[in-house]
């Protein structure tokens, strides 16, 4: 099969040989697979990111040194089953799955795993188990955006929201466009949305944040206030202080930037008592001043991933239009194209979501 | 009055004006009063401090290149009344107050303030609102531990413990041996303790801790995946991985140590899903990988004080003997002798919490 490989540090097109079920398994023919920026991660960084992942006790087995083909979120079509499968649904049957493999010898991520290439093949190898037909009437495009909505919808469900708070958004890429449609679903608002990049700007928009901030413009934490504050509040006052009066609603900030120096600029920016939730996936060290974080007894949630649950319920809010994704995808493209797309997506102005169709 | 002075980065013992009291406020003996790692901090870096604060929104707002009284873990006795007040308790009542001044100018730390002197003066301003009488039979000396006990409460309320939870206690200073004793009172347990000084491990066990570990010896997170693990757990199963089968209890780890890189050896240490409280103050900018903290889910709380209600609770503990904290109590001395305390207590052999009486 075609697929696009992570070998020797580049990306190229070659043929692979086809994957073959193991007990509980199936086939499929990838049908669209979009590209994250984990993968773009990978793909600079192969060798930090293993390191880092074993460091931290992740179950990432992933050898750069050996073939690899990345890509996990997508859709997909059931072509052959392996032995011990119940084969409730028939081939043919367009599907999503959490992209992890399971087997006797352990559990592999699918597309970062030398042993389950990924969506950017034509063919993967997934477990029955963890199959989800696509909705009638959902295209399979939106389908394949089921994992990185995931991501937003669990960080809102780590977030423990209350009707009171206003949330705030840092970084409207697309994991903060996830975000975003996740706290639209969970019904809070104001949701303010702050990125330097006017299309991503825009998406945010699309996705329902309700106010969109350029942070080289206004402050994004101001904005916050301003919208958090209720008549008559003056955070100068020292009785407004002390809890006397009026008060900010509560601040539920979500970074969805992942790079150093970003959680320090949050610590900053948050008002008092705020819940962050770090979405963003930031590999690298990092510094920071503690002192703000005590001050304000402000609390960081780190999150990843998400629950088989989250990941159908998902599925679903696509299929029900509850998540109106499709303006972010901005390119589909085949093998040949994914080294190319891997750098068009460093520009924010010219792409969200680009997705892989190996069959092409 | 005498008073132990900061002044010209040293500490002297020299006469000052007696204070007077502003509207609502009351003067006050200094009976007692404990000396704080954050005063050895202010001494040594007090304009770090003082820059610190201003850059996170505190309300700090004593100028070290004027003359400071530090002090703020006190038991005082009532002498006279300024204007406005209710005069509800008589002169010569014990009483305990938060070490905060309220004007109508504003909010002011006591002890950390030019214009408030603290403990380690013969006498303090303080407002009639905060007095809390020390309830009869309490021994002046353990009364004065209020506002130190008062943060390990705070903490341990922070924690939003279950009864599920395993506690975990980095650092047996005074900051980790009061987060003990409201461990003890939250009834949660086994309460597993660190840390390198024998001694600090034996007031620990003092304090209520059902475990102590020598960090030098035995790994403390280590230690605490025994005592959390049920039968027949096995944490490199990757069943157990995937949350299928017996399953760790619930860790919740309070940093009580607050100096950099030790929120990232707790980052590496801690169990998944994991809470961590940080109790520590750290005023230097650290540095972490947020890697672990994402791939682990980690949650982080800041905290910092307490609140009204959990400065009066943590009075009546010690004074129903919930909290039993007179052996924590290791030295007794005049202002002349608190210069020379404040290097005896770098050593966590010599003492855990040493009291001033500036009337000797």
């Amino acid at each position: 099969m075609r697929a696009a490989i992570f070998r020797d540090g580049d990306l190229v097109v070659d043929s692979l040989p086809e994957p073959t079920p193991g007990e509980g398994q199936v086939v499929v023919k990838t049908l669209a697979c979009g590209i994250c920026g984990s993968d773009l991660h990978a793909f600079h960084h192969a060798d930090a990111m293993v390191d880092a992942a074993k460091r931290s006790g992740s179950a990432l087995l992933m050898d750069p040194s050996q073939d690899l083909v990345f890509g996990h979120e997508f859709c997909a079509e059931i072509l052959d089953y392996g032995t011990g499968t119940e084969k409730k649904l028939k081939p043919g049957t367009r599907v999503c799955s959490m992209p992890i493999a399971i087997s006797a010898t352990g559990v592999q991520g699918v597309g970062y795993s030398n042993a389950y290439p990924g969506g950017f093949a034509e063919q993967m190898v997934l477990n029955e188990a963890m199959l989800l037909e696509v909705p009638n009437g959902l295209p399979t495009d939106q389908a394949a955006l089921t994992e990185p909505m995931a991501v937003g919808w669990h960080a809102v469900q780590k977030a423990n929201l209350t009707d009171d708070d206003v949330p705030l958004v840092i970084g409207c890429g697309p994991v903060g466009l996830a975000v975003i449609a996740g706290l639209k679903i969970a019904g809070v608002g104001p949701i303010i949305a702050s990125d330097f990049s006017p299309a991503r700007r825009k998406f945010a928009e699309m996705m329902g944040a309700d106010i969109v901030v350029d942070p080289a413009e206004n402050s994004p934490y101001e904005k916050w206030e301003e919208e958090a504050a209720p008549e008559g509040y003056d955070g100068k006052n020292w009785m407004t202080m002390m809890g006397i009066g009026p008060q900010l609603r509560p601040g539920v900030i979500f970074e969805c930037v992942g790079v150093p120096g970003l959680i320090q600029q949050v610590l900053e920016g948050a008002p008092k008592a705020a819940r962050i939730v770090v979405v963003g996936v930031c590999m690298e060290p990092d510094h920071l001043e503690p002192f703000f974080a005590i001050n304000k007894e402000l609390n960081l949630q780190f999150v990843l991933g998400y629950t088989p649950e989250e990941f159908a319920q998902t599925l679903h809010f696509l299929a029900e239009g509850k998540i109106k994704a499709e303006p972010l995808i901005t390119a589909k493209i085949g093998v040949e194209g994914v080294k190319a797309a891997f750098d068009d997506l460093a520009n924010p102005e010219h792409h969200a979501k680009i997705l892989v169709e190996p069959w092409r």
